[in-house]
């Protein structure tokens, strides 16, 4: 299927089965018209209008551990309300994220927040994107015996999540620059904790439920492959961002204007002069583009863009050995797992 | 036990057992200190300092329902651990709360948003202050075969909660006064919704689980005085605002300086002639005292302190009513619910 095809596929279940009972939920409680409006415009415009591509690896991720050849209707619906409750639970994290980002846009529309007479409504609109998973997952998995498992995970996962988030918001406000609040470690729980759980870990585990394969082994294993993937795809993202070619991103990064706890200024950190850090100190985190080339000057310097190249090609060589080590005979399959790995390793964007 | 004995004895297991248990997992994922620091003062700062009459009513109402003279403490320790659960997830509420009402102080303290160093980060931390429910509840009951119920059950009070907050949102908000949206209808929606579920139903429903009652129709007879009798407090309270005694209260009544949809003011709408709706058009919700004095001459003129002493003799009389006909054969007691009318009705403050 074209990829636009296959996106559209998704995008119906959320419009047109989960979005209506959800909403349903709501008018069967009585709820005033223009609040249940007001809910289902909450849901559209925060859930829909991405790439979904965790939502979706939920779907492509079952059919390869079930290893059909096709999924009927009623199993490709369970498997894309499992992604959906993914994609919520993201939902759920970007809509507060972009209010104590300040951000302005998000998948070139206005944040929620900043959408005519929302405002801080949106705090509560958040809440009730979270809400809306535990319903689905009541409605739609209740009688099944990983119920409980998976509200366990998506509890989990939120907690991490949140963990992760906290820990990036005191460690670079986008307002006051403190080098010294970097590391390379905090770095590494940022992104495995507010990314990795959630994006990579999740998907797949919640697949592993549904072809019931998911013993704690096979989690256990399947973990250890992904959040290491889910780092190494945030890192990346740290890469692209002063390397990648803006033309073929779609963005031009802003990272050192934006004083962000990135990969790159880490690992400088870890390896400067005094007399480097001093360029640092003076030019990260200020919106100034002069200031900005100072920095990519040093980084050239230090050789980052090597040191990234040497980073990518150890992880790469580690994962795969990690994934040829998968015990196959237990449910688990190699192929959803190289499945993950081929599109980080293989992107440019 | 004297009262504040009885508040000191619950307020220990928070601050003895629970923080530091969910402390503790933050530090075994390594997350580095400042961030658990930070955890920590979220937690106490937010959850620590009230009345908390809703959470020692799960205790209670334990108690009552085990018919045990006195508990021993590992019983008190897991009552009063559910009840710390229904006080997270108010304090969950009312951090968002205070921040969607631009609310300066909350028990006397700063709102959290507003201490030092904090702001929208407390949207985070309101996230954070949810999720402690479940790894509570994951901890401590987990093995026990009402634990899926319980998850439930907040799952479900939460959705109801946001439902009544979202409607809150939309109908009254405090720079734009409209009547017209208000009615009875929606007061009613909006009290059941925001208040009663969570502070009067969640509690009895968390120790009927416990005490192993909560049959369907045990919960259902619950439900049927609770959610009433909640409605019946938040009417009381709206009452109390304008006609309450000041020095008592401990505060001066705002409702109608503040556009509050207020039980008096549906009611007054449901009963005015136009040209007292004129009135009304002209002088609510402004911060103005001369016109709050010209809308309370209105409430006089429309006998509505008269229209709420028959609301509540009427309201009173049903509760026992229903009360009375528990079937107490099928472990549900009486008293238990009693114990929660005599609290409302009863009280002056
Ligand atoms: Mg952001
Ligand atoms: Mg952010
Ligand atoms: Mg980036
Ligand atoms: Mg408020
Ligand atoms: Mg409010
Ligand atoms: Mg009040």
């Amino acid at each position: 299927m074209a990829p636009s095809a296959k996106l559209q596929k998704f995008e119906a279940v959320f419009l047109n089965k989960i979005v209506p009972e959800l909403v349903q939920d709501a008018k069967d409680q009585n709820m005033p018209k223009e609040a249940v409006d007001w809910y289902e415009r909450n849901l559209v415009h925060n859930t829909v209008g991405g790439k979904c591509n965790r939502g979706m690896s939920v779907v492509d991720t079952y059919q390869i551990l079930t290893g059909k050849e096709s999924l009927s209707d009623e199993e490709y619906e369970r498997a894309a309300i499992l992604g959906w409750c993914t994609e919520l639970l993201q939902a759920y994290f970007l809509v507060a994220d972009d209010m104590m980002d300040s951000s302005k846009t998000r998948r070139g529309q206005p944040c929620w927040y900043l959408v005519d007479g929302v405002g801080t409504i949106a705090i509560n609109d958040s809440f009730m994107l979270e809400a809306a998973i535990y319903k689905l997952l009541k409605i739609h998995f209740r009688s099944e015996k990983y119920y409980v498992d998976l509200l366990e995970l998506f509890h989990e996962t939120t907690l991490q999540t949140e963990y992760g988030q906290l820990l990036d918001l005191l460690t670079a406000p986008e307002d006051r620059v403190n080098l010294a609040n970097f590391s390379l470690e905090k770095h590494s729980f940022i992104v495995i904790y507010k990314t990795a759980f959630y994006s990579f870990y999740l998907p797949v585990a919640l697949a592993m439920h549904m072809a019931d394969v998911a013993s704690e082994s096979n989690l256990a294993a399947a973990k250890e492959v992904l959040i290491p993937l889910g780092e190494y795809f945030q890192i990346q993202d740290d890469y692209l961002d002063c390397y990648g070619d803006p033309a073929h991103i779609g963005k031009i990064g802003t990272d050192i204007l934006d004083n962000k706890c990135s990969w790159l200024v880490n690992t400088a950190l870890a390896i400067v002069t005094p007399e480097q850090r001093q360029i640092l100190e003076e030019n990260y985190g200020q919106k100034d583009g002069e200031k900005e080339k100072k920095v990519k000057e040093l980084y050239l310097e230090l050789g980052l863009e090597g040191r990234y190249k040497a980073y990518e090609e150890k992880t790469v060589a580690e994962l795969k050995e990690k994934i040829e080590k998968v015990d196959e005979s237990k449910g688990l399959k190699k192929a959803a797992l190289y499945e993950f790995l081929n599109k980080v390793a293989g992107r440019s964007k």
